[in-house]
């Protein structure tokens, strides 16, 4: 097959040393990275035709040299078809100590296959965390170009959302993505890079520390294979995984068009929970996070207690824990007062409220005005309030 | 009845240079002022009372000696029995020029029969504009202790939407209010305060000028008689009528528990659009708009422009309308030059796309994203993207 060798035998030799389960399918696996080569991120035509036919049959389909419905990818894929490149990948994973994961194995993140015929073939790994996707997964993400106000609320959010056990998952670029990357580590917690080249280089390279920081408590990711230069295509196909990996998308700063929308956009196609930090109006770095408010309903998020009531909206992995104290602010306590001075049966004017409460008249009828809107009170003919339903 | 009397010639002299349109029933009118003086605004008891007898009659059953359904609000009300109160309101109205409006006087804004048994019982105004709420109305609202960036922002989106026709009303208060009713006024626009006490007082005293401005070219509006003094339960009252004027309510700068929410919490009661402009999430000045935005789905502002595209949406008095030139923007740009290069049947990939549209090829997969999520774009099995809907 025009130099391709897909025997077992072949296969586990050119696989040697980058921990792939012994139980797994060293053939399945190796057309994988055959795959990777071959095709872009994101290839649709790739992702249908190995899900189709699985990727070692599919890779048989891809090298034929016959005239059908794959004509065209195949004018893509076969300049490609290099077994030299497929040895300098594996070597130089081997070299950087990358992990190879495959779909059937256990430490693939199950969340990716939400992508369809444009889930990544395999994922190269620095680092040694599996169960990636189990524990509440953020993704905090924004501009290059950010401010010190920008760098300050990703740094804030990264560090309270992974000190409360969620992994945060960036890109790594400068601005945003390292601010957040950053204060995970400091906070002693778990955060995952996905780069849009291969795990063996360094991008941006001034970040050659941060990354190694960060495979070395969480992971660096990457479906390209290792050796691979960062494209602005592959930029924006590794947002999707970024935005698939995580329950939660949350963009701090990004300009007008920034890529952020575009992961925005692959967290609403996913149907993952979508927030955005606002910032002045007047400020350039702020301009997508409001599209992202405006243009995607994407959550108003001004606190790391903010994001993890998305966490528990969305029914992701996180549903069902308790949020940690640290994390739950005093957002209730107002309306648990208020609550607390109306009765289901006796109604009461907003004046008796206040003073059973200890709020102003004035405060007490705002928060009326919210609990009548939430559907907890509601104001009788005799203009008297009452509470609706029980409490838990 | 007590010392109330309610025959046509009494009530005609009573009301004699308030500017009643000549064709008025003046015992229905003058049954309407005793109200404004017997009941505190949003009386939900009299406004029902009002709403099945009619204002006369109303008042008969209030002023009775009997022990029925009302004799709660009786109660409230009884011992406000003062024709010298009475005679001392309308002096003074007549002194400051207000006119009486009623709901049968053309000059009636229609819209606030929307809030039903709250509605005010009559009107008294300072300025000669009648036709409140038929030109797009949007209420710009927010904090007393407002930034230089909220009152800038306050000061920009007034001066753009009283320069396109749109009518801006406010609360007349130090901060956003009154930074909306200048800039309005600094654009030859046309403004509406609503005061929480009689329009005769210029309340807050700093603005008394102010006042005499909007009455000049707009109107001072309020339901409580004149000599009124503003009290906290009357600014939250006053808030409703604010909502219900207007088309949409804009939250400009507000504290977590400022009076603005109140008057969200109307706009979202009455289905009036509700947007709010974001700020830094360090600001307390925003935290109200966060909340806004976060907890009553508000739109995000970030413009004039944003605003009159809410007004589009909402159905309201500007439905139709053409958005002047000067508010159009360059939104939609892009997306019109993407759309250009795409082809219902031609299936073309983003790098196609990107060179017929002029852009690079990350920044046209940004904007496929977005088309795809408005529905107008669909990538096919073969990877290709293709318009979907004809474009008018």
């Amino acid at each position: 097959m025009r130099g391709v060798e897909l025997s077992e035998e072949a296969a586990a030799d050119a696989l040697s040393g980058l921990r792939l389960p012994h139980d797994r399918d060293v053939v399945d696996a190796f057309a994988r990275v055959w795959w990777t080569v071959l095709a872009e991120p994101g290839d649709g035509a790739a992702g249908d035709l190995v899900a189709r036919f699985g990727p070692e049959r599919a890779l048989r389909i891809a090298l034929a040299e016959t005239d059908d419905e794959w004509s065209t990818a195949r004018a893509r894929w076969q300049p490609r078809v290099k077994p030299s490149a497929v040895r300098a990948a594996l070597d130089a994973a081997r070299r950087s100590g990358a992990a190879l994961l495959i779909p059937s194995d256990p430490r693939w993140p199950r969340r990716l296959s939400d992508l369809g015929a444009h889930a990544p073939h395999a994922l190269w790994m620095r680092g040694a965390r599996g169960g990636l996707g189990e524990a509440p997964t953020v993704a905090i993400v924004g501009a290059r170009a950010a401010t010190p106000y920008g760098e300050s609320v990703a740094a804030e959010l990264g560090a309270e959302l992974a000190a409360a056990g969620v992994v945060v998952v960036s890109g790594a670029a400068y601005g945003i993505d390292g601010a957040a990357h950053r204060a995970a580590l400091s906070a002693d917690g778990r955060t995952v890079a996905f780069l849009a080249g291969g795990v063996d280089r360094a991008y941006p390279r001034g970040h050659e520390a941060l990354l190694s920081r960060i495979a070395a408590s969480g992971a660096v990711l990457s479906e390209t294979p290792c050796g691979t230069a960062p494209t602005k295509w592959r930029f924006l196909s590794r947002n999707r995984l970024i935005a698939a990996l995580a329950d939660a998308v949350i963009v701090v700063e990004a300009g007008h068009r920034s890529g952020s929308l575009n992961t925005a956009a692959h967290a609403a196609t996913l149907g993952r929970a979508l927030g955005a930090v606002p910032g002045p109006v007047t400020s350039a770095a702020s301009a997508g996070s409001h599209r992202v408010l405006r243009e995607f309903a994407g959550v108003c998020v001004t606190s790391a207690a903010d994001v993890w009531e998305m966490l528990g909206e969305n029914g992701g992995a996180a549903a069902g824990r308790a949020a940690p104290d640290r994390l739950e602010g005093g957002r209730t306590d107002d309306m648990t007062r208020l609550l607390d001075a109306l009765s289901p049966r006796a109604g009461r004017d907003p004046g008796e409220i206040a003073r059973r409460a200890g709020f102003s008249t004035g405060d007490a009828q705002s928060l009326l005005g919210l609990a009548e809107l939430e559907g907890r009170v509601a104001r009788g003919e005799d203009g008297l309030w009452r509470t609706l339903r029980e409490r838990a």
